[in-house]
C-alpha cells in the first residue's frame, strides 16, 4: 500500500491508494467518533462493492445505514442531494455519524457536499471507486452538484478525514470510464511534471491494459501532484486553478451536450486539446508538442476533437464559469509542454482554437 | 453609531449599530471585491427599504441585482434558494459578487447559505431589518434552510464581512416580531450576563416603548455578548451551544406547530420557560428566579406557556435536532439565575416541565 498525504495543517488527511483496501475496514472505523455511519452509494456500485463493505464495518460494530442513490451524471442535482438529507433525517443521523462516499467523483461530489451541509457539516470519507475519482475527485475537498445553467455551481470546500482508493475495484471500471480517468492523469503532466508526461507516453499501453504497477504508480503520481497543489492553495485563489486545464472548454462541451452524455474526462480530454490548440496560436508550444498531447490523449481512447456548437455557443457557456473575473473567463494554458499558466484569450485566439478542435462528426466519432 | 467588533483572525468583522446607516452606502461599497452586489431581500422588506438601499450604491457606482423572495418562514427551504441562485447564474454573478441580505433572520439565514455554496463561496453582508436579526441571527455565521423533518437542518458556518444594523428599520416592525426579538435579548441575560437580566427588568417599559436609548444599549449589549461567545467558539464545539437556550424545545414548538404559526422568537421564549421549568425541577433555580423569568418574557409580550403535543410527540421532535450525541439530546438548562450550561435530562424531569410548561389553551392565548 501507498501513502500520499495530503497536508493541511488540522485538516490534513492521508490518501491510501493499493489493492483489497476495502476489506481493512478498520481503517475506516478507527476513525469514526461514533460507532455510526451512512455509506453513500448509486445503483451500480452497490450491485458490487457495497455488501463487502457493509459486512466489514458491521463486523467492527458500526451501525451502518446504506443510501443508494440513482446512477448518472444528470443526477447530480438538489433532487439527488436531497435523497440523502431524507435518508439522513430519517434515521436521525447525527452531527458525529461520518458520511462515507462509495463511487465514483459523481457520488463522491455529492456525498462530500451533503457531508458539508448537513446538520453544518459532519465527517466525511472517501471511497473512491472509478479511476477519475482515485486520481482527482476524491482528493482535494472540492464538492458541488449542478445546476441547469452550469457545472458543479453549488457546492463547498470540505476535506475528507481519509481517502482509500482500493485499485481493485477499477476491475469492474468500463473501458470508457477507465479511458475518462486518464483524462485527469494527463492533466497533471501537462500542468507541470513532464517527467510524468513522458512516462506516461512511455507507459500507455500498460497502463491501458491495467498493469498494477504501472496503475499503482500513476495514481499514486497523480494523488502527489493534486495534494501538493492543494495544499499550497486550498481554496483556489491562485495556483490551484491550473487543475481546471482543458475544464473551461471541457464544462462547456457537458453542459452544451446535456449532462451524462460526454463523460466528464472526455470533456476534459477535447478541452485539453483545445487549449493545447490556443497556447499553439499563441506561440507558446509547436506543431510537435501539440502531436504529443493529442497523440497521448488519443492512445488513452479519449476524444480529440470537440463537439462544433460554434463559437458564440462556447462563448455563452464558458461565460457561466466559475473561473470568469469582471466579465474575463481566465483560461488555462501551455507556456511551454509540461509547464501550465492561468491567463485570458482574445475573442480571435478562441475562435482559431475552435475551428482547429472542433469538427461535425466529432460528437459522433468520440462516442463511437 | 455603535461598533461591536467579532474577532475571529482573518475572518473577523464588524457589527455597525445605530440609526439611518442604510443612507451611508459607503460603507458597504468599501467593502466590495467588484463594483457589483445582488441584494436578496422579501417582499415585505422591499416595498420599505430596497429601493434607497438599491440608489445609494448605484450612485456610488455599484452594478446592483434585486432579488425578492417571498415572505415567511415557510419558505425557508431549498426551492427558495434555487430562486436566489437562478437569478445569480441569469445576471452571471461571478465569485467576486457580493451578496447583501435585506430582512430579518429567514432572509438572512438564506442568504448566507446561498453566499456559502454559489460558486462554492462568494463574500456576503448583513443588513438585518428586524430585532431579532439585529441582535442575534446576523451576527455569528450560522447560515441554515428548513428541513421538513427538522428546522435548520441544512447549512453552513460562513462568516459576513460586515453586519449594519439600521436600528431606523425598526420603526416599522410590527409588535408581535419586536418581542420575539426581545426573545433572544432575554436570553444573553440568562445564559450568563445577569446584571443585564436586571438591566432588562428595570428597563423593559423602556424597551417595548422602543425608546431609542434603550434600544440601542439592548442591541448593543447583545452583539457584544454575541460577539464574545462566537469569537471563543465558532464552529459550535463547545460553549456556543449556550446560545441554543430555549431552542431545543423551541425549534420541537416550531416544526410541531408548522413553520410559521409560531414565529420562531415565540417558540424560544416558551421554550426558556420550559427549560426554567426543568432548572428547578432539578432544584437549581428558585420559585421565586421562575416568577422573574416568566415575568420578563411576559412583559415582553411573549408566551410563557408551550403548545401541549404531549411527551411522545415532543421527545420525537426533540431527537432530530442538532444537539443529539449518541441518542442523547443535550439541552441548555441554568445553573442559577444568569448562568447556564450544557446539559442532559432524564425522561422523568421533561416530563414533569411539560407538565408544568404547557397547557391545552397555550397556543390560542399566544397568539391572540
Ligand atoms: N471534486 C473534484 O475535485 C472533481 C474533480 C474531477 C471531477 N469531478 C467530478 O467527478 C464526476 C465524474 O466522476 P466519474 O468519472 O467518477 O463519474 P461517475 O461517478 O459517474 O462514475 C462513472 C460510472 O462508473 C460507475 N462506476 C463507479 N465505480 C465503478 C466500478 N468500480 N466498477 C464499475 N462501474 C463503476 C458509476 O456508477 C458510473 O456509472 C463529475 O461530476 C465531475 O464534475 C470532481
Ligand atoms: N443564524 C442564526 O444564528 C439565527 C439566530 C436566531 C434566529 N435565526 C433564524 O431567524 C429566523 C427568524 O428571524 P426573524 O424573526 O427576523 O423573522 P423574519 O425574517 O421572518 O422576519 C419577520 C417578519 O418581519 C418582516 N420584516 C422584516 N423587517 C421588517 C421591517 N423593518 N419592518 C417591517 N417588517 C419587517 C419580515 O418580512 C417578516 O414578515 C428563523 O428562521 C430563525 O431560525 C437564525
Ligand atoms: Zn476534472
Ligand atoms: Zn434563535
Amino acid at each position: 500500500m501507498r501513502t500520499v498525504k495530503l497536508e493541511l495543517g488540522p485538516d490534513s488527511y492521508d490518501i491510501l491508494i493499493g489493492r483489497d483496501l476495502l476489506a481493512q475496514a478498520e481503517r475506516i472505523s478507527a476513525l469514526l467518533p461514533q460507532p455510526r455511519a451512512a455509506i453513500v452509494t448509486n445503483t451500480t456500485v452497490a450491485t458490487l462493492y457495497l455488501q463487502p463493505l457493509v459486512d466489514a464495518l458491521t463486523a467492527r460494530g458500526v451501525d451502518v445505514l446504506p443510501i443508494v442513490l440513482p446512477d448518472g451524471e444528470q443526477y447530480k442535482t438538489w433532487e439527488t442531494l436531497n435523497l440523502i438529507f431524507d435518508a439522513l433525517l430519517g434515521a436521525r443521523a447525527e452531527r458525529k455519524t461520518t458520511l462515507i462516499a462509495l463511487g465514483g467523483g459523481v457520488v463522491g461530489d455529492m456525498t462530500g457536499f451533503a457531508a458539508a451541509v448537513y446538520q453544518r457539516g459532519v465527517p466525511f470519507i472517501q471511497i473512491p471507486t472509478t479511476l477519475l475519482a482515485q486520481v482527482d475527485s476524491s482528493v482535494g475537498g472540492k464538492t458541488a452538484i449542478n445546476h441547469p445553467l452550469g457545472k458543479n455551481m453549488i457546492g463547498s470546500f470540505y476535506q475528507p478525514q481519509l481517502v482509500l482508493a482500493d485499485l481493485a475495484t477499477l476491475d469492474t471500471l468500463p473501458p470508457r470510464e477507465f479511458s475518462a480517468g486518464m483524462a485527469e492523469i494527463i492533466k497533471y503532466g501537462l500542468i507541470d511534471d513532464l517527467a510524468f508526461f513522458e512516462w506516461l507516453e512511455a507507459n500507455i499501453d500498460a497502463l491501458m491494459a491495467r498493469d498494477v504497477a504501472a496503475l499503482t504508480y500513476a495514481v499514486e503520481r497523480s494523488c502527489q501532484n493534486k495534494a501538493r497543489i492543494v495544499g499550497e492553495d486550498e481554496k483556489e485563489q491562485g495556483v490551484r486553478a491550473l487543475l481546471n486545464l482543458g475544464h473551461t472548454f471541457g464544462h462547456a462541451i457537458e453542459t452544451g451536450m446535456g449532462y451524462g452524455v460526454w463523460l466528464h474526462g472526455e470533456g476534459v480530454a477535447a478541452g485539453m486539446v483545445l487549449a493545447a490548440h490556443a497556447s499553439r496560436l499563441l506561440g507558446q508550444i509547436s506543431d510537435a508538442d501539440l502531436q504529443r498531447i493529442t497523440g497521448l490523449i488519443r492512445a488513452a481512447g479519449l476524444p480529440v476533437q470537440a463537439p462544433d456548437f460554434g463559437y458564440e455557443r462556447y462563448a455563452e457557456l464558458m461565460a457561466q464559469d466559475k473561473k470568469v473575473d469582471a466579465g474575463k473567463i481566465k483560461f488555462i494554458l501551455m507556456q511551454k509542454l509540461g509547464q501550465s499558466y492561468i491567463g485570458t484569450l482574445t475573442p480571435d485566439i478562441v475562435r482559431g482554437a475552435l475551428q482547429a478542435g472542433c469538427s461535425a462528426d466529432a460528437v459522433a466519432s468520440s462516442l463511437a
